[in-house]
């Protein structure tokens, strides 16, 4: 992106404290127009110009980003005076790769390669440990729908203790395409679901192994355990206990790896 | 405790929001001293009578527990208006096992078991997440030293899921006296260290374990690494890629609990 239009001056009451952010009406649409996958969420000023709202909005649901409306004082206070013109964008600092330019730079068949596929993840807490476990796991990337997830903002490069900028983070458009372009590429693919056929220790993964994993609470959508050559599940203790979205992925990461240490 | 002594109004601005609040210099004082397992943190203000202030922090230090001065008003907010007498605790709603009850009532030799030992955990939300990963991989209970450990509030039960109301919480004394009843009880006993002798996956987990993991950060204690029967490391990859506490310690756990499925 264009460095003119990002200002790298923090916000004091965001809640991504280390999210960058982008101001000002120009700024803000050519960033919504040209990369929409680095922005994280939109504030506008409650009395912003209808025609400016209608095209922000229209955009921001495109992509699937969160927009809100908040008073102009909190505007003020979130640009550190600059004229924000009514509208702040935050943007990730992560440079998300491209799935076929990513795909194709993989190391061939037959050696082995894992790479995470979040189905959707919410929470940038989650997001971000499950990029941390990812690099330590020896994962080779982790991909991310480009709409309706959480996207790599600061608060999950935090999360991750960084490893969000070093591991490479992919972005990808529908998730069934994405996991039939990745079994062309010779990969297994394995989605975690409570409901799956046999146990995630059942057998050792395949040194090619795709690892799925849902968004919080809902889990794998349909579409994508469908698309996927196997449903593992993690046996678990106890009538009430759950895991974690980021533990659940954490664990399987590492089953991988302890599946390739024995060959 | 007894219930005159505590109150289970939420305070507004302590970051521990669900944590229950004893106020008042008796009750404070009775709390430290006949419960102090059960006290996480004391607030005083800076203007306590300085006979009081001695006592108290004399008290918290035995019993190692974090104290802060605050301004009257602060305690104003945190006690609703009660007459808190310049005194509050935060008090743990857990009711903590103790050592040798809960050791007795295990399964006896050569039933499978599996336990928890945390070798000082500070941060509350690894202490939950620890925990709910406990429960759902089969742990018959989570330890903690009373003196130095981040203790069972209000925030470790809610992340934890609830698990910390569920799954046996139990404090311990001395840890390596601790690792010592435990062998005693027929257990095998593995710490987590990056300075491990074999990797977690070496081989399988015998049925009756304990699993060490050391503080964040500092990792585990020279006493209780010398205690072990076997340290063992998560083996991981890149350069600066680094596991959280908790994720390490549910990697460890479902390894013991894959361990167990193949027999």
């Amino acid at each position: 992106m264009d460095n003119k239009k990002t200002n790298n001056k923090r916000s004091e009451n965001t809640k991504c404290e280390t999210d960058s952010l982008c101001w000002g009406r120009n700024p803000v649409l050519s960033l919504l127009e040209d990369t929409p996958e680095r922005c994280s969420k939109v504030s506008m000023a409650k009395n912003i110009q209808p025609h400016i709202k209608a095209k922000v909005t229209e955009l921001c649901r495109a992509a699937g980003i969160i927009f809100t409306f908040v008073d102009t004082a909190a505007l003020d206070r979130m640009a550190f005076g600059e004229n924000h013109q009514g509208i702040i964008a935050s943007v990730t600092p992560v440079e998300m790769l491209n799935e076929e330019d990513f795909i194709s730079a993989l190391p061939q068949q037959p050696q082995p390669c894992m790479i995470l596929l979040c189905d959707h993840i919410q929470d940038p807490h989650n997001l971000g440990a499950v990029i941390r476990s990812a690099e330590a796991s020896g994962a080779s990337g982790v991909m991310i729908p480009k709409r309706g997830s959480c996207m790599p903002t600061g608060t999950v490069i935090k999360t991750s203790a960084g490893a969000a900028l070093r591991l490479p983070i992919v972005k990808t458009g529908n998730i069934s395409q994405t996991i039939r372009s990745l079994q062309k590429a010779g990969f297994w693919v394995i989605g975690l679901a409570m409901d799956g056929r046999e146990t995630l220790f059942k057998e050792d993964l395949p040194p090619r192994s795709i690892i799925v994993v849902g968004a919080e609470g809902e889990g794998l959508g349909t579409a994508s355990a469908k698309a996927c050559d196997d449903i593992r599940y993690i046996p678990m203790k106890g009538t009430t206990g759950s895991l974690n979205a980021s533990v659940a992925a954490a664990i399987a990461m590492f089953e991988w790896s302890r599946s390739q240490e024995k060959h």
